[in-house]
């Protein structure tokens, strides 16, 4: 039986040690927290600290395949993992580049991926000399996660919200919609696409309200979006699950936004929606066995079940019980200890061949659940 | 977060884990082997004797509910965690039933519920008495397991083969058709059928061939067989997941041959066909939660993967690769440190909504598939 680790042990974890429960394999966790949602799940887990060089290599250093939850992974210990004999996935050249927005966005003109413009900063002074490229969004080159490390810079006078660390500023896009396109690569090169799912933002609560998928969108944009996730990934060189996010600008232009190395929040619907999941699929690049089907079984929506502003502790799911007499609908609870407020607790997966059902189930849940303490 | 516990670890542990890992709850395990199929994939495994009255409620006694995984276990110790407020799945009392072949089949006579027509016998010479109630098949009251302690008695010369301990002689049936109808029943009385399986046995090597769900049969006789399957369910009078295997014989009189008062086999389908798995349904069930929908989202069929003859030791699963390169079909492997001749050790589900697909990838994996060592 192969050995398997995961550096991480969030949510993302949890789920592919789900999937890694159908094949033969040992499983191993890294993670600072021994009450993380993945410890329970897996064969082995070990106490560490993933952005700790010295703990990621004794980590995966007796093992067949390390796969990562989470970017800040010590890419070095990759590195030497890798030159050890270790299937590493993504690759650390991959993780090295993706790892830093400077490198990202250098790597994708690079290739001539379409992305938004940019320039890079140093420091906050060099920002102000950037003032004829405004609109734009300001982003930290390194460090930043989920929203944090980005800030609007419309006008000279939002120059003071910059960073002073080395950053990149983007030119800000006519947003019309978001798409995620979800590829894997197995350890041969084979190739396999998930359908194009679209993000729909809430524009009051500035959040993502839910996900579709398949996406609805002209055929010509379908094409574009996913020629250049296929480039991304080519170029990428790197076996592995990856989630390239997509605008389409109101010309009906397709721009990189910017690409995941790992299973990815846009991808938890394929657990029941496609033939084999994002998770079945790594799990079966890190054991060397043939690419799934990354076909939909019938469309699907998908909401994150979010911690609750002002709500800090023990979690409760409030509305849960209402969403499971639903009919459907999949909950996904997470485990985590504690919630915080935007703090990804769980998700809810609804599938239905009736775009108007899941919209309308979709509405119902976010009226229904909460999570409280 | 609800403590719920499952008494044994083995394969049906596993999968009820792996759907158990989607909702708030804190997982026991109770099994003799710390390797088992379950240990890694809870939050508490605990090395216990499931026979062990001491053993079961020392597991159970600070649980909020426990299940089982195989029917041997202890049920006074059941009975005793009921009467302190543990919530059991199935309650001790339809377990006692259950448990003895003597007790099941009086308890369908005393409830009016079609079966074979059964005599009981204490010794092996008492047997011998019952040469006019002949062919008939002779099956142990209790320790009978996976196709032990049962013999054909098709006439006075096999009397021999019978046993010297209480067991019921059941008049042999002209089966044209096995199925099974898995059953949820909620703590509040709330009921669910699945689609009836239709069982295809390979007469030559004398053991299950693959299953289909939903069976094709005629309306009325897929009529009988849910008011009977209900039936047992309603006058057994648990909350739980059951398996009630009927016969179909040549007159299109519905039988039913036993019940299994736990997730099933037969079942192992519904973990993609299916928007509620019996493994998700029984976890919903501990948790008190309402039942989910168990209807199709596609046909399946489902084929177990079982060890070769004359393999016994460490697992090799011969052909999986190839398998794993089919579309729509999900394998499932245990786990197990060991193969033996004809041990359960993995199962194989497809889906299509072409019976002939689903025929033609059964033969196809049936060629590909087998575990030596």
């Amino acid at each position: 039986m192969k050995h398997i680790g995961i550096l991480g042990g969030g949510q993302l974890g949890r789920m592919l040690l789900q999937a890694a429960a159908n094949y033969p394999a040992i499983t191993y966790v890294m993670d600072p927290d021994p009450y993380c949602p993945s410890a329970h799940l897996c064969h082995n887990f070990i106490k560490g600290d993933i952005t700790d060089e010295n703990d990621v290599y004794q980590f995966g250093k007796n093992l067949d395949a390390v796969t990562i939850e989470i970017e800040s992974v010590n890419t070095e210990a990759l590195e030497r993992l890798e030159k050890a004999g270790v299937k590493v996935f993504p690759s650390s050249a991959s993780l090295h580049i993706i790892n830093n927005k400077i490198r990202q966005k250098s790597f994708y003109r690079q290739f001539s991926i379409p992305t938004s413009d940019f320039v890079t900063t140093d420091t906050l002074s060099q920002l102000s000399e950037h003032k004829a490229f405004l609109p734009g969004v300001h982003k930290l080159a390194s460090g930043g996660y989920d929203g944090r490390g980005v800030q609007i810079i419309d006008t000279h006078h939002d120059f003071e919200k910059g960073f002073d660390e080395p950053s990149v500023l983007e030119k800000k896009i006519n947003v019309q919609q978001e798409l995620s396109i979800i590829i894997a690569r197995s350890m041969t090169g084979e190739i396999a696409l998930y359908p194009a799912v679209e993000m729909v933002f809430d524009l009051f609560l500035n959040q993502l309200s839910h996900q579709i998928s398949p996406a609805i969108i002209p055929e010509q944009i379908l094409w574009k979006a996913e020629a250049i996730a296929l480039s991304v990934i080519k170029n990428l060189n790197s076996p592995g699950i990856f989630a390239v996010e997509l605008f389409v600008d109101r010309d009906g232009n397709v721009l990189v936004n910017e690409t995941a190395p790992r299973v990815h929040n846009s991808g938890h619907h394929t657990i029941e929606s496609c033939y084999s999941s994002q998770f079945d699929m790594l799990v079966r690049i890190m054991l060397g066995y043939p690419l799934g089907n990354s076909e939909h079984i019938l469309p699907a929506a998908m909401i994150n079940i979010t911690g609750s502003e002002g709500e800090l502790g023990k979690p409760i799911y409030n509305g849960l019980e209402k969403v499971l007499t639903m009919d459907n609908v999949f909950v996904h609870i997470y485990g985590k200890q504690q919630t915080r407020p935007g703090r990804k607790m769980g998700h809810v997966t609804i599938m239905s061949n009736e775009r108007q059902e899941l919209i309308h189930k979709v509405n119902q849940i976010k009226q229904l659940l909460s999570v409280t303490c």
